[in-house]
């Protein structure tokens, strides 16, 4: 997607072929900083920091961090390439202990390398799948961007020249991907099919990915505006919402969606008042060993420091300021979970399912 | 309530009788800091700059405005007192337009000088209703504790031996009052009776009351611990809030609550989890003239820097930081309206009503 009119993705191997760019999501949005990654180790450190984010993305990240290895391995010593290269998957692995994506992109790795017999065959055989993960994703969130613009087209067509309103929760954007994104993939698509389209960026306290919603959203040219995440209800009781659409980090065989802490409230609000709430959810993402949600998916417990605590600009540089008093106790859940009952349909890159077909839907195209 | 274990009100007449003193509301929660006013302008100033805020505290810093007003008035020349004291109302009820609390103390003081003829003698009206206003509202929420705490007492009878979670939303303390607070004289009271209670405070963002919550709160000893808006879905779906309860700024004859932006949002998932919802009603917010409030109480948008800045500190000072992308739009709306069938039941200084009740339980009580 674009970033001041030139397109990039959110990471890409450089034309020299031996390092890995990324955009540095820490710097976002105060700054556009694009990161060279040198070796296997900085691409651990750079999963690990969050220089980047997003479960695909960090995938991407893995598979080539698994290149960058071969890369080192194969131009140093004969001995000790296949030692090395466990040890590299293994640092990898651990960079975010509960990353799904990530193990699976070294699992593909692993496989993919035992079919290949010398050190050079095997830096080939891990570029092409570092290579393959990143543009599979590319093409499961482009199809998944046309169904759900779909879903938009019809909306417009009911209401004839009036803006179409999407409200959002967090970043489903493509900076958790390696492009389009899965949330705005539908919005970028339903743009270029020139709907006329505005977003409702929620803030999503306490770490604000909305700042990066809004921040892409605004350089792919599609209106938007941020509200704080107490606004939503609001909004849908006095009709300014048409359509909530929110991504997912996991969602279960009978359609619970686990997302980012907030997500059901704007569910709640949603059938309250009669507005559709869809969850933007490519295939990677749906667990179909998990009969349910509710009170089953784990949920993680974060650093009361990201909510006592928060980062801005200042005017000359990024600064941290404390929300509350000292010794202030804060709890900082990061995820809940809607259930199946208040989810209209499932976004996916086979199709738009309801929570009775999705199970049936994605047979078989799970990764994971 | 207590600070550091000493006693104060948010205003109170300074021992001279010549001045009046308030807790500069600004500096909370990093500092505690109080400000001395010696005269109406000053006051003026006070509640315009929001040195204090709340409905019922800023109606009583209205009556010792008038106070001030006279007590200058009359030490200058013979001439002008009541013209005078005419300008000084009309510059305290400017001071902030929306303030029903305001207008109200305004013309209490104004039915109340009409009695007095001579200036020493106006001088002394106004004091005693200053001080009437005040001790009226601590009185007030005194009652209005004791009805809500004999809510929580009936909850912890039939939970022996278990902490009352109690969810609260903006800040309904006694910051906001001259004493006790409305929310938090219920807590207060019911703390006194030794009930086991825990607080979960909602942030509130965007202008985070939830910090003076917390604040106050744990000054009285009371276990609190703050969380982001998102969090009360997961909270409640889990079974960690026994009862939900909020403030209001004006309730509508139907019983639909108009409170802090996000209120609804708590309700929905009250309704939805089978938790108890309360609002804590002084009958002075309740407006039997106003039919109904969804749609029809006015919603106040507030300018957008609310949302995309945040006030802090950063170890050395007050720091403001910047959230967001230059240019990034953003929408503000202060309040939003509950409907009432979201609502178990309000407490009021005479009891606690349902929605069906509360018009015939609150009758002659409205003082507005």
């Amino acid at each position: 997607m674009l970033i001041d009119g030139t397109h990039y993705r959110s990471i890409w191997l450089a034309e020299d072929g031996q390092t890995v760019q990324i955009i540095d999501q820490r710097k976002l949005p105060f700054a556009v900083e694009i990161e060279t990654i040198r070796g296997w180790k900085e691409m651990v450190i750079a999963i690990r920091d969050m220089h980047l984010r997003g479960a695909p993305l960090i995938g991407a990240a893995a598979g080539y961090g698994v290149y960058l290895a071969c890369l080192e391995l194969a131009a140093g010593s004969h001995d000790g390439f296949d030692v090395g290269l466990e040890g590299a998957m293994a640092e990898l692995d651990a960079a975010r202990p509960t990353a799904v994506n990530l193990r699976w992109a070294l699992e593909r790795q692993r496989a993919a390398l035992r079919g290949a017999d010398s050190r050079e065959e095997k830096v080939v055989v891990a570029r092409e799948q570092a290579d393959a993960i990143a543009e599979e994703d590319v093409a499961v969130c482009a199809e998944l961007g046309r169904h759900g613009a779909d879903l938009l087209s019809g909306i417009a067509a009911r209401n004839p020249g009036r803006t179409i309103n999407v409200l959002t929760h967090c970043n489903a954007g493509w900076l958790a991907t390696v492009d389009h994104g899965t949330v705005t993939a539908v919005i970028y698509e339903a743009s270029r099919r020139g709907l006329p389209l505005h977003v409702w960026v929620d803030e999503t306290r306490p770490r604000n990915q909305g700042a990066l919603t809004s921040w892409e959203l605004t350089h792919n040219g599609v209106a938007n505006t941020v509200v704080c995440d107490n606004a939503g209800g609001h909004l849908m009781q006095h009709g300014k919402v048409d359509l909530v659409l929110v991504g997912t980090d996991r969602t279960a065989r009978n359609g619970d969606v686990a997302n980012k802490i907030g997500t059901y409230l704007k569910a709640l609000s949603a059938m309250d008042n009669e507005v559709p709430f869809y969850v933007a959810l490519p295939s990677s993402t749906f667990d179909p060993s998990m009969e349910r949600g509710v009170g089953a998916i784990p949920i993680e417990e974060r650093n009361a420091d990201e909510v006592l605590e928060v980062r801005g600009y200042d005017g000359e540089r990024e600064s941290r300021v404390r929300l509350y008093a000292d010794g202030t106790a804060a709890a900082n859940y990061a995820f809940d979970v809607t259930p199946a009952r208040l989810v209209t349909g499932y976004v996916t890159e086979r199709g738009v399912f309801d929570a009775h077909h999705l199970a049936e839907g994605l047979r078989g195209a799970n990764r994971g």
